[in-house]
């Protein structure tokens, strides 16, 4: 063949088949919702209000047609949402100022179920982290790190999940589940370029927490938080692309978030 | 060249092309936010509860750290929202039935802003659709049609944007805005593949609609509605595409939707 034709054959083949990978891309992953339901069961802070719909009307309308439509009420942080910076740290964004850049990339799973199993007031160490990179790296930049606790599976038992079933001030002394360490925050924001943490507890923090360090570390560094977050035990360690959207509430401290990651084979 | 030598310089060029346009399909866009803000402002309809955003706590917490939380109320469908299709449609689908699949996919934006410009209670015809289809080809199965009135020009002012800041039964009346003809629903139904139909205005069917027969037609073949729609002058025609996550509300006929959209240059 000559030269020309070889080059025109490489180009054809080129735009076949990139134009291919470009369209199957969004369009051939799975996707997988890492997302509670908000209903009665939906488990919240004990010292939350809790999630409530109200029926605004079902059944057959007035001018012949079937119509439903509800009303709701909850708390910010309940079931599987948002922390903005601000929740914790003073001048941090609040929910609607947080980019959606900042709400998607590459997921980074880190697996800390064992010592948890072990101890469910396990506060996840700088030592979890770096022995999860000399497996698989460095956590890249841009990343969205998620910690697998196993908490998970507890859903939607608030005694299993929580440590408490009980509700009230009084009930924040009986909470049991482990949360990140200050001082794994502190690395995390000292040595990597991380966009948001999220986990499968209902805090950062760990259960037991009376000043939510991790949460004032990550959030000063304008990292986002996703808490209650489903299904991570259906997420690879690596390669999965996280899309979190919370409600846009202006102003708001906290979110229900829509949290989903398309998975390739 | 030999043809093992040209063979392996395809592939060569094909594995570095294709990798760098999987690596970049994400990151490299640019995200569009198409969702309104949760505030006092926020338009919802004239019989609707409209955003309630309480104060938990904002300040010094007792332990020493800033602290801000809230809690808030709202109907299903005020500010940017979907509608499941059983808002309209006994046994539909209702909110958190619907996957993840069908609430992302290509934009194909219609833009119908010169026929409401001269009448905005203008239905969206048929011929509308069919008319944008000589330009640019048949929709392509899996899109996600968004119409652009050019109505979003006038949040959040309801009386500009609705027809009426009125509030109560009395006000429904006075409702002025687009919304797409129950005959083009069909059209589209008959013979389009699409996922979801979006609009920048409150509802699919026009403001003085009585019977709501495009959300009818369209519930019925399980097409969720994107309502109240942002910042459609800043999508491509087509070539966008868009992620549409509600809060996950059990059996809900609608909820809070964040809507985004990748753009490519």
């Amino acid at each position: 063949m000559s030269t020309r034709i070889v080059s025109i054959f490489v180009l054809l083949i080129l735009a076949i088949a990139c134009t291919r990978v470009e369209q199957v891309d969004w369009e051939d992953g799975t996707w997988i919702d890492l997302t509670y339901e908000y209903s009665d069961e939906t488990i919240y802070w004990p010292t939350s209000d809790t999630f409530q719909l109200d029926t605004v009307f079902v059944g057959e309308a007035e001018g012949g047609y079937y119509y439903e439509a509800y009303a709701f009420a909850s708390a910010e942080h309940g079931g599987t949402h948002l922390d903005a910076p601000i929740h914790f740290y003073e001048g941090g964004e609040s929910v609607e100022q947080i980019e959606i850049d900042q709400l998607t990339g590459y997921a980074v799973v880190i697996d800390v179920s064992e010592p948890v199993a072990d101890n469910r007031d396990y506060q996840i160490q700088t030592s979890d982290i770096t022995s999860w990179e000399e497996e698989y790296g460095p956590i890249p930049d841009g990343s969205i790190v998620l910690f697998k606790t196993g908490m998970g599976a507890y859903w939607p038992d608030a005694e299993a999940y929580l440590g408490t079933a009980n509700r009230g001030e009084d009930a924040l002394a009986e909470l049991s589940f482990p949360g990140i360490h200050p001082d794994a925050a502190q690395w995390i924001v000292e040595n990597r370029d991380i966009k948001a943490v999220g986990l499968d507890t209902p805090s950062l923090d760990y259960g037991q927490s009376e000043r939510y360090e991790a949460h004032q570390v990550l959030f000063e560094h304008n990292i986002a938080g996703f808490e209650n977050v489903a299904n991570l035990d259906q997420l690879p360690t690596t390669g999965a692309y996280v899309i979190a959207l919370p409600m846009k509430i202006k102003e708001g401290s906290g979110a229900p978030l829509r949290i989903v990651a398309l998975v390739h084979e």
